[in-house]
């Protein structure tokens, strides 16, 4: 055990219902909400019902729902145009990762110079920083990203297809209201991706090399959480208890990320989601299943562990044996989920393979060089291929 | 599970040498720094050791080291004259739990009006409330309060011979440097009752009737850690790995009562405490392993669960039967430990009795409503004399 330090900024609350406490949180910050949105939850119904909270207790709202997957810096910078203009006193984001990400970037502009893509972190070029962001609730819509609680925003620039990511403590949002009846419509498909990006973040965190204990714990538990629940959540997406879980497992993803951080497959999918136009967490659960074969011996002890948070009998097995099954869990987890996807599904093909490891190895060095396997360039290509 | 919320707002950083981090954070506030330590410290050489690491970087010290066990409202008072007269930037808290509670009070005083016992939080009568203190680097030398991630200072008025707590998030440590190279120095008899005190920290938190799966799973990883090095930290206290383990463990326990609050045997420990002149960690050892006894029929699937915390063979047992070995287990780690106590050992007599379980109900309901075992105002005069 080294140095190590932590810290949860921000208030989640978590729970059926907590969504209630919406307005009463707003009103601390002013009577101006600027209500970031997934353009789709006007037609859920979900919307009208936030709408309806913050209205209720007098809050005026600013709407802006030009929120796509990978969030364009475009539409963000649009958007941060409205807010300066309408003067809002603190944003309130509702939806998938995309509408957070959205929000903590307009934050920023909100009440600093420039625009968005000039804030992302590069170690190439030169980039904007900043010191304050406007105050940011957070209601998740999916269970999954755990940005309700991190540090970062990932946007894209469609210009050059890149994504890119912006970090400082900063955007941690002031509070994350997660409520599980928001998400029990999600359907099968979405809840399953969604999952496993939360089991990516988890077992990533606790894999990389810089881990220490504090997200560890978290990160365990949150793979156990998943393992057990997320089948049923993608089975019967009603059960509340099964959302709840994955609900809380998510939340406790994102904080072991904001505390460890990625490595592969982060590393290797964002690349591919930035290219073709693939949602988050098919390109996690993509490389998800060949990346644990091809690493558990890198870290045998570790895989271990991940395997002993599946809840299957592993007594008499030695430590290499349960790392072993820590692949086959993972693997039919992806299965029993319908998370079993393929890069070439989305449209990548053979010809992207040299420019996107390119890509994932000058912009996500990070999440490589943090993997207990080391993985060049070449090899990269080669899981990509696998996964094609 | 049902609606919960968790936050830990101030930063933690742990581990060996993490100390030196202090001049640099301090700076971040200002170059006057009013130094809280405990006076013992002057002479072990830890002392110097802080204020060399301070003025080396160009920060002023105004020194204060009137600190006791059980810390008095007076001496508060009297720090706080100083700290407003001198006119400090930030504190410095360094020593076991009275130096960073004593801290904490004067840290209130030091912006705002009014003695310390004023703000002592009270049903039977008014008391001053405030919104900011100074900001507060905690240093523990001990490893078992937990303040140092808190937001309760707990102080004495030795007028009435009673304790009382201030409660306020803001007196949350901005940072606390839990360093296990300033604890190694500790006599075996203040490290078994100051592991003891973070054992309940733990335990009762994972017991509190409104504990939630966050600060659960916080407070099993801490028995978890106490279970298994508290008895390697007392039998050879230059042990830095069971040191540190000590540190962490303690600091997880802090969070833990931090997020869902202590019950018995703190509920019973503090009136004692607060009447005779008895150090909190072994205030708390008496009665734990009688308390185990009679209360782990009350929430046995609970008990069951710290049972499985110690690191024993439980296969094949019964939930009941884990649940009963959680006492066997808490008794002989006391025993082990050289943790075996009476009140009466610090003169608790039959006679005040009467008057301690009255001070426990009236100014512990909280602790006592939170058991699973509750608890009249005749049993726990039996639990007195049972721990006389």
């Amino acid at each position: 055990m080294s140095q190590f330090s932590f810290v949860i900024p921000g208030e989640v609350v978590l729970g059926a219902g907590v969504v209630n406490k919406l307005a009463e949180i707003g009103k601390s910050y002013g009577s101006k909400a600027y209500l970031c949105m997934d353009p789709f939850l006007e037609i859920s119904g979900v919307g009208s019902e936030i709408e309806g909270l913050l209205k209720k207790d007098g809050v005026d709202i600013v709407k802006f729902t030009k929120v796509k997957p990978n969030p364009s810096c475009h539409d963000i910078d649009e958007g941060a145009d409205l807010c300066r203009k309408e003067k809002c006193d603190f944003m309130v984001a509702v939806g998938g990762g995309s509408a957070i990400d959205t929000a903590k970037a307009i934050a920023i502009l909100a009440i600093n110079p420039g625009n968005s893509w000039e804030y992302i972190a590069r170690s190439d070029r030169e980039f904007r920083t900043f010191s304050e962001s406007l105050p940011l609730i957070a209601v998740p819509t999916t269970a999954g990203t755990g940005t309700e609680v991190t540090h970062y925003s990932v946007i894209s620039n469609p210009d050059i297809h890149e994504k890119g990511c912006i970090h400082n403590k900063v955007l941690v949002p002031d509070f994350a209201l997660v409520d599980p009846e928001l998400m029990v419509s999600k359907p099968p498909k979405l809840t399953a991706y969604t999952g496993i990006d939360a089991m990516c973040h988890s077992l990533e965190s606790f894999l990389n090399v810089n881990s220490t204990p504090f997200p560890d714990m978290i990160a365990l538990e949150s793979v156990s959480l998943v393992a057990r629940y997320l089948p049923e959540a993608v089975a019967n997406g009603t059960n509340i208890v099964a959302r709840e879980k994955m609900a809380y497992a998510s939340t406790l993803g994102g904080v072991a990320i904001a505390l460890a951080g990625t490595i592969l497959p982060h590393g290797l999918g964002q690349p591919v989601s930035g290219l073709v136009d693939m949602p988050h967490g098919a390109s996690m659960a993509a490389s998800l299943g060949h990346i644990m074969e091809i690493s558990y011996t890198s870290n045998i002890e570790k895989f271990a562990r991940l395997a002993e948070c599946f809840g299957e009998p592993l007594d008499g097995l030695s430590t290499y044996a349960k790392a072993e099954m820590s692949v086959e869990f993972v693997q039919r987890l992806l299965k029993d989920t319908g998370a079993e996807v393929t890069f070439g599904e989305y449209g990548l093909t053979e010809a992207d393979l040299e420019k996107t490891a390119e890509i994932a190895v000058n912009n996500y060095s990070f999440d490589l060089n943090n993997s207990p396997l080391k993985v060049s360039k070449e090899e990269i290509i080669e899981i990509y291929r696998n996964c094609l």
